[in-house]
């Protein structure tokens, strides 16, 4: 009997489970538009009542490898609890697994969601046959995934990956978490949209502020389009998001000389944008990279290529974290 | 019949070789004046000699486990080549092992100088009881290694653990590698003498420019010991020497959530001079550190004290390279 998984992504404002076989085939996808600020209980009952759904239409053609749950927040190591949650206020500190185990009579993996982004990508998109991986994903924050020797590394309390606050102008601009000139606050899309409004605001002839003004839902997403159209303003902004991308993942590669980086999340849409800075960048600031980077005319079957440094956009899109999830239990061996 | 090893490190100035027992008690050491300058050839050949030399010695009472060569360089992990070795010229592309195992006619095993320290450190040092480390060597310039599982982490391409061109600054001082604001050029020796110049040259009146013109060897250690008798402008040079290690480390945190951060070389000698800015720095930078800094009270036995982030001084000094390459063939399984 073939075997399928079911995997869960968490997000801060929506939840998503997807039934997947084990050659990634999509089996069946349920949005849940639930309120995840309605607190834990709520929705573990919820998602739990979905799971058994997804389980009974499927049990009857295959077996359950496991369930998969990837969450926005960090896990402790050892007692498996969310010791923090951004994005889930109230969830902190509840035994999530423990009590989704309870509900379902079976146990389950809970990840990190950029770790379970960065497993999705290396069992179905772009970090293939690859087994020493970092994800950055570029989205509201910027978060992180490491797998070293094709196993997840969480480190030592569960929070590695926060490549998001690596610094990189130590005189920046100050950051949530304490420290300036993290990454997050040169590369979110929070980031993005504050440069532009500042831009906006010093320059009311610009085509960023009458955007700015016009469109009812201002976002990251306005300023690429403004930079696809050839405004040279906002393609400055996207030359900064690749100049301090470059500078984080060459101190990456200096540091691990991994073989391959994948970006992902919403910002890593605008590729074309921010890639050129980021590879200039790149090649001055890593020797390392310098020395393996793919020639041009390998590009193509560079995968293949050994012992080259590939810099990459994620292939999965939003679904990267979905994914993994549904992989989870299949890598953890349970 | 106890066991014993050979370890080399092989410097940019000298040769030291050394047999130790399984236990890690030192039986004998040779130090070679001899100079690297003269070729491989030449160097390998009484390299070989003084090796036949202790192998005769204690092989009556011991069985040879194996010989251990710390370089100076970038080995290929394929082709086991020595690539790169900047203080080691005339050297590179050599079939360095190769040459050493047909003159003995046995096996060695060839390793990264600052791999090999770290493998000290965790054998006999400061990173004993602990499977994942970085280390920071701040000496000519800032080496580093890095052990993940228990195995020394090489990369890709034999590259990984370059922490001394982590980017500090971004805009910052001009790099031989290539890029700008790299680790190396305010955490090194090196750098140290050029920031203390910079200032004798700019106030006359300092005990900077008095020293600077009356020690014949002006070196940092002179720095240091200005800065221990007081003087204001030296230890201002060493809290700019802990701020950007602090940079550094708080990004490697970040980044790797490892249990411990050896710092060695011999600028590490410093360490009460520079470490205050690095703690400083570093609680700033990291919400990881933070979450996982050591309390105080529990400082003297905080190695046993779980999930906690150990930023700690080498304990082997200059003899990390030398212990480490006698581990070597232990941790090979040669």
């Amino acid at each position: 009997m073939p075997k399928f998984s079911i995997g869960v992504d968490l997000g801060g404002t929506n939840l998503r489970i997807a039934a997947v076989d084990e050659h990634g085939t999509l089996l069946e996808r349920v949005s849940l538009s639930t309120d995840v600020s309605l607190g834990p209980h709520y929705v573990i009952k919820a998602m739990c009542e979905s799971i058994r759904q997804l389980d009974e239409r499927y049990r009857p053609t295959g077996e359950l490898a496991g369930i998969g749950i990837g969450v926005p927040g960090i896990i402790d190591p050892e007692t498996a609890l969310l010791r923090e949650a951004e994005n889930l206020p109230g969830w902190a500190g509840v035994p999530v697994q423990a009590e989704i185990e309870r509900q379902l009579g079976t146990r389950v993996v809970l990840e990190n969601d950029a770790n379970a982004a960065a497993l999705g990508e290396k069992w179905l998109g772009a970090a293939r046959d690859f087994d020493d991986i970092a994800m950055l994903t570029l989205g509201t924050g910027v978060g992180g995934g490491l797998i070293l020797g094709g196993k997840i590394w969480r480190g030592m309390s569960g929070m590695a990956g926060e490549f998001g606050h690596m610094t990189i102008d130590w005189e920046g601009i100050p950051c949530s978490c304490g420290s300036r000139g993290c990454l997050e606050q040169y590369g979110s899309a929070t980031a993005i949209i504050r440069i532009a409004k500042d831009m906006a605001r010093k320059d009311e002839a610009s085509e960023i502020f009458k955007t700015a003004c016009s469109a009812p839902d201002f976002n990251a997403k306005c300023v690429y389009d403004l930079a696809a159209q050839g405004d040279q303003q906002a393609q400055e902004i996207f030359h900064s998001v690749g100049r301090s991308l470059g500078i984080a993942i060459a101190d990456l590669v200096n540091a691990m000389n991994l073989p391959i980086y994948v970006i992902g999340g919403g910002v890593s849409g605008a590729w074309d944008a921010f890639a050129p800075s980021l590879f200039e960048e790149l090649r001055q600031r890593s020797a390392v990279y310098a020395a393996t980077e793919p020639s041009a005319e390998r590009e193509p079957s560079s995968k293949k290529a050994k012992r080259k440094t590939l810099i990459t956009r994620a292939l999965l899109g939003g679904e990267g974290g979905l994914y993994g999830a549904a992989r989870l239990p299949v890598v953890s061996g349970l």
